[in-house]
């Protein structure tokens, strides 16, 4: 498999005229090109090189790690950026659109007009970086695989933790905790730990709620490792359950399945949404208001998205959220949510946590 | 004390036309005006009238919590923008720099200007909330207050932790886990701790490096606390030090005891680094390249600096840090840092932290 920014270089600048570059600088993409985190720094594609410019707190660690452009450390980034693509020749540099503020934006174009090199400022580069940032290498599939093996392993140990009396916030804590434990290098997002009728709030914060018998426990959590986010939902019930939350459940679990028996090469994205949202509203109308999943990779959302009128294909490669729910305001909520990766003839499941119903 | 709004307006709007408004997308200036913690929304300032715009999610909670604007929940939130502006008589709309992205000023000046709303982009917003988030309010000084004495109660907390064998990142990870169990929403950022060798990078990672006797630990950390962030560094020694160790511990003391001497109003922020830097540099010629400190407040890294050059004028109400170090490449490294806040007479020390050189 060749780089990333062999890849960028190709998708990109292969059609263009030999005197343009790419100039990339948001942390997210930074990383994806070079497979180093830093706080600062950019990548720099022309025709026929690239540069990795970093200050001196990271350039050392990034001389040893990176490969396929050469490490360059900066004092001043613009000026170095300038005259490093006054060597190569370049007279136009295109720069990231949603991630490049008007600031930075105004002192490319002051600091690169002295070398006569101009700053095309629309969104093509964000597209050739989404392309191919939604098609995952091996390699990336593999770090998604360890960082949600790490999050499937926290389920089964919160499992003997759950109990009447815990509070959500001590379950979230638990999570994290053990994750980082085991290696984990921070969490994908801040988890979200929901029980009895705060369930029905999908983007609730870990309360002082005490959990009681009879509640939903719905878990929403993910383990960063080496740069990739996983995310896992799982609900599970506490004593006992009622006909109604069972009869959710199943449903839920049922859309879900339907939803991943859907996806292969070929389909588009918004249908995928809509095999498991009819299943929902046939018997729930309302009930299921965001959207059934969203790439993760080097950000937790990415692309593509299963949402309704996505006319997204699905390509193997993609790794995606699958993860329908019911919020029943004032009763209860749940989700359940895997991770998929598109494969050549349908997909795979990277998740491994059991998802019948476990009551507690 | 008037609300950041009201403030705003007056400091920004004022000597402005009557059609003017502030417009505020960031999260961090948002949470600044708002005191209400979201992942989506704006504020929009105009003459007369606040509105703060967030979505179904957090739409319920922040009318709970936000008082000075109107909490509106919003499906298409340049629409409802530009909807409000043409109520409230809009023409001209001043949008963030440092913070807003080439897409976002795209979009905001293709919706605003079908209701004839010219969009401003300069840095001017960015100056105006950067002067009022400089200057810290009694409640705010309060929050950090907190946020450092879940820090202080950590580092009491590792003293009886930090033994040889353990590892860096085994400390890292016992200092973030006390603190979230104290009640920390987070921490302020991803923890130094370094020892022996280790430790003359300034931002190094912890390792699984065994702390070893003769070893200095240094332990960079932080809670993060009702939005805001505490920052401070203390460097112990295990089982016994050197001569040299001890030496140049009671020359970082010194020089950071004479800087934080130094503060009070009136006095020039880059002066403040020079006085600590002198005295370091008169022995360890090159050891401490990074500045003296930073403002935190509702981010980690904030107005003034304490850095060479820095013409910036101390004033009652800030809070920055106050850092220096001793890195030497190959033996060791330490840093002493503690938080201050500018008083009318001078400046008072918000951290607790002993900080004699303590020996485990």
């Amino acid at each position: 498999m060749s780089s990333a920014i062999d890849r960028l270089r190709r998708s990109f600048l292969g059609e263009k005229e030999a005197d343009c570059a790419a100039l990339v600088v948001s942390p997210e993409n930074r990383f994806y090109l070079t497979g180093f985190p830093s706080s600062a720094g950019a990548v720099l594609v022309t025709a026929k090189n690239a540069y990795f410019l970093t200050d001196f707190r990271y350039a050392e660690a990034a001389r040893r790690v990176v490969t396929g452009s050469e490490v360059v450390c900066i004092k001043r980034m613009n000026d170095t950026l300038r005259e490093l693509m006054e060597k190569d020749g370049v007279r136009r540099v295109f720069v990231e659109y949603e991630k490049v503020s008007l600031r930075q934006a105004h002192d490319f174009e002051q600091a690169f007009s002295k070398a006569g090199v101009a700053v095309e400022t629309g969104p093509s580069l964000d597209a050739a970086l989404e392309a191919l940032r939604t098609i995952k290498t091996p390699e990336e599939i593999q770090k998604l695989r360890e960082a949600q093996k790490i999050t499937d392993d926290a389920f089964t140990h919160i499992l003997d933790y759950i109990r009447p009396g815990r509070t959500e916030r001590e379950v979230a804590l638990e999570l994290e905790f053990f994750m980082r434990r085991q290696g984990a290098e921070g969490v994908s997002f801040e988890f979200i730990v929901v029980s009895g009728k705060n369930g029905s709030l999908c983007h609730g914060v870990p309360s002082d709620k005490v959990i009681e018998d009879g509640d939903f426990v719905t878990m929403d959590t993910g383990a960063l490792l080496h740069g990739y986010h996983a995310d896992m939902t799982r609900t599970v019930a506490v004593g006992h359950v009622s006909d109604e939350q069972r009869h959710a459940y199943d449903l839920v679990l049922k859309a879900q399945l339907a939803a991943i028996d859907f996806i292969r090469p070929g389909v588009v994205c918004g249908d995928v949404d809509k095999v498991a949202r009819d299943i929902l509203e046939a018997e729930y109308k309302g009930a299921f208001e965001h959207s059934l999943g969203h790439g993760v990779g080097v950000e937790i959302h990415e692309w593509p998205r299963f949402a309704a009128g996505s006319t997204t294909i699905a390509q193997p490669g993609m790794v995606v959220s699958v993860e329908p729910g019911i919020y029943l305001e004032g009763k209860f909520g749940l989700r359940i949510e895997d991770l998929i990766v598109v494969t050549e003839d349908g997909c795979e499941d990277i998740t491994k946590s059991r998802k019948d119903l476990i009551i507690l």
